[in-house]
C-alpha cells in the first residue's frame, strides 16, 4: 500500500536482506529498517519494528531463510537448527511465525535458495489471502457507506491489504465513497495511530473517534458497517479480537447494523470448540496508565495518564460470540459465523 | 470527602472569601485555590479550577454574595446587576449555576447577609441532596458487590459525595465489601483523573479499565451493577450523559446488569419530552488528538497521541434511552425512568 505515494509491502527481501517498516515510529516518523542478517531480523520481531500476525510470519519465514545463507556448510543442520529455535522464540503467541519457520526450515533443508523461494512465496500468500478478502469484502460495501473499524487490522498487520482495511482499500480504490470511522482502541491506540495512519496515506477519508462513541453514532444512523480483524476464531463461530470487539458488536446488534470479522482462514482454530477455550491476555497496567507521543516541537515524551495511586485491569482481547457477528470474511468467500460454514473451510 | 485524611468540600466560603480545590491540577497535585473577590471567583469557573454541575453553582452564588459585600452603598443595585450579568457568563450551560445566581441575587437585594446565607444554603442543599441520593442508592448494594462507573459522578462534580459514587461512599462506609471499575472515559479520562483520585482518597478498591473493557467484564460476571450520574434526564426518562454511557447501558442490558443513573431532581427538565430534544455538545478534536500529563521527573508535557494527518470526531455526550435505564437515584428516592415517575417529582 502507498506511503508518501510510492507502493510498500510492511515486510520485503532483497538480494538477502530483509527490509522492514519500523512500526514503532509510526505514525510520527517514517523509516525503513534493513536487517542484514537472521539475528536482526529476530531482534526486528522481539522489538515489534515488525507487528501483525501475517507479518510476522514473513518476516520470520525471510529470518529462516536468512539463517540458511548464513550457515557455513560444514555445519548446515545444526546451524538451521539453532535459528529456528532463536527464530521461534522470538514472540510466543503468533501462529504465522511458527507456520512460516516450518516451512523455510524444510525447504532450507534442499537447499538455500530453496528456502529463500519459499520464504518469498509465504509472503507473497500472505497478500494473496488479503487481496481475496478484500475482493469478497468489497461485495458487501454500496457506493456509498460509513464503515466503522476497530483496532489495526490493516495491511501494516499483514504483508499488504490487511484483512479488515482490505475490503476498504479495495472500495475505494472503485472509486465507492467510504467514511471510515477510526476507533482510537485504548490503551494502545492502533487505531487513533496505524489505521488512521494507512488511511490518511491512502487518501481514504476517516476520522478517529474515542472508543465510546462507537454506539452513540450507531444510534443516530452514522454508520452503515462495521468491520474488524480477528485474533482467532472458534469453531462454533467466537471471535477473538482487540478488547472493545465485544461492545462494537453488542451496539451493531442493537441497532441492526451488520457486524463483520475479517480474517485469513488461517486464523481459524479448528479444535477450538468456543470462545470459553480461549485464554484471554491480560498485559501490564502501563499501557494503561502512561502515553507516549512527541510535543509540538516533536520531542517524544512518556506521561502519566491516569491517577497515580490508582491501579487498573487491562484485557487485552475479548471474546465476541458468534450469535453477534452477521458473517466472516475469509481468502475462500464469506461465510456464517457458525459450525457448519467454518468446518467447511477445514481443507482449504 | 476526604484527601490526605482531610474531610473538604469541592467549594466553601469563610470570612467572604471562596475557596476551591484547584481541579485542573488534579490528580497530579491537589491545591487549594483563593479567591477574595467576586471577579477571581468568576475567573475560576472560566478556566475551569472548579467544575461539576453542582460546584459550579455554589461556587457562583457565593461569587453573586461576595458581589453583594463589594458593592458600594450609592451604587448597589446597579453593581449587583453588572456583577450577575458577569457570573451568568462564566459558564453557558450550567443550569445550577443560573439557579444559584438567581437565588442569592434576590437576597442580595435584602441585605449583604442575607446574600452571605442564601449562598451558604445552596452549597449546603447540594451536599444534603448528594448524600440523599447515597442513602438511597446504598440500598440497593449488597454486603460485597463490584461497580461499574463512567466519567466523574463523585464529590468534585458537587459540592460533597456526588451522585453516582455517594452511594458507593455510603455503602463502604458501613463496611460493605464494593469493588470499583472505573472507566477512564476517554477523550478526557475524567474518570482515570478523578474518580480514581477520590475512590483513592477514600482507600475504596477500585481498577481503572479501558472504555473497551466494560462489556467483556460484564460477559464474564465481574460486573454486579452500574452507577452513572446524568447531564440532562427528559421527561420519558432518556438520560443524556458523558459520551460512552450508552454503549455501558446496552452491554448491562445483554447480561441483565442493573443499570443505575443517580441524579438530583434538578437535572430533570420537565420541558423536555424525549432525548431526541436535547442537543449534543461536539467539542474540539484536540481533547482526543492530545493529551497531558507528568513525565517521571514531574514535568508536565502536552502530547499527541493520534496520527498527525488524521481527523477526529469528538461528541461528548450521548443519550440513553429509559428502556435500557434500570431505576434513577434521586434525593426523593428512586424512581422507573418513565414519565408517570419522573412527572410524579414535578413539586419536589
Amino acid at each position: 500500500m502507498k506511503v508518501n505515494n510510492i507502493n510498500y509491502r510492511t515486510v520485503w527481501m532483497k538480494d538477502g536482506e530483509v527490509f522492514l517498516i519500523e512500526q514503532n515510529l509510526l505514525p510520527f516518523e517514517f523509516k525503513i529498517y534493513k536487517s542484514e542478517n537472521y539475528i536482526q531480523t529476530c531482534n526486528a520481531i522481539i522489538n515489534m519494528t515488525v507487528r501483525g500476525a501475517g507479518a510476522i510470519g514473513a518476516a520470520a519465514g525471510y529470518a529462516m531463510a536468512q539463517a540458511a545463507r548464513e550457515s557455513k556448510k560444514n555445519n548446515y543442520e545444526s546451524f538451521l537448527k539453532e535459528a529456528r529455535f532463536h527464530i521461534e522464540h522470538t514472540r510466543p503467541t503468533a501462529r504465522n511465525l511458527f507456520y512460516a519457520v516450518e516451512k523455510v526450515y524444510n525447504a532450507a533443508l534442499i537447499s538455500v535458495n530453496n528456502a529463500f523461494k519459499e520464504a518469498e512465496k509465504i509472503a507473497d500468500k500472505d497478500a494473496f489471502d488479503s487481496e481475496k478478502i478484500g475482493e469478497y469484502g468489497n461485495r458487501l460495501i454500496s457506493q456509498k457507506m460509513n464503515i466503522l473499524t476497530h483496532c489495526n487490522a490493516g495491511w501494516l498487520a499483514f504483508v499488504n491489504y490487511g484483512t479488515a482495511l482490505s475490503p476498504i482499500y479495495k472500495a475505494h480504490h472503485e472509486g465507492k465513497q467510504i467514511t471510515v470511522y477510526v476507533d482510537e482502541t485504548r490503551p494502545r491506540s492502533q487505531g487513533a495511530r496505524l489505521t488512521a495512519w494507512e488511511l490518511n496515506n491512502e487518501n481514504i477519508p476517516h476520522k478517529i473517534i474515542p472508543d465510546n462513541a462507537g454506539a452513540y453514532l450507531m444510534s443516530l444512523g452514522k454508520i452503515d458497517m462495521v468491520i474488524v480483524g480477528a485474533d482467532r476464531i472458534a469453531i462454533n463461530g467466537d471471535v477473538a479480537n482487540k478488547i472493545g470487539t465485544l461492545e462494537k458488536a453488542i451496539a451493531a446488534k442493537t441497532f441492526n447494523i451488520p457486524f463483520y470479522v475479517a480474517a485469513p482462514t488461517s486464523t481459524i482454530e479448528f479444535s477450538c470448540l468456543s470462545g470459553d477455550e480461549i485464554n484471554i491476555e491480560y498485559r501490564s497496567c502501563d499501557e494503561i496508565k502512561f502515553q507516549s507521543g512527541p510535543d509540538k516541537n516533536g520531542n517524544i515524551h512518556k506521561i502519566q495518564v491516569t491517577s497515580p495511586g490508582s491501579d487498573c485491569l487491562n484485557p487485552s482481547f475479548d471474546i465476541t460470540p458468534a450469535k453477534f457477528i452477521t458473517g466472516i470474511i475469509t481468502e475462500n468467500g464469506i461465510i456464517n459465523a457458525n459450525k457448519k460454514d467454518i468446518e467447511s473451510l477445514k481443507n482449504n
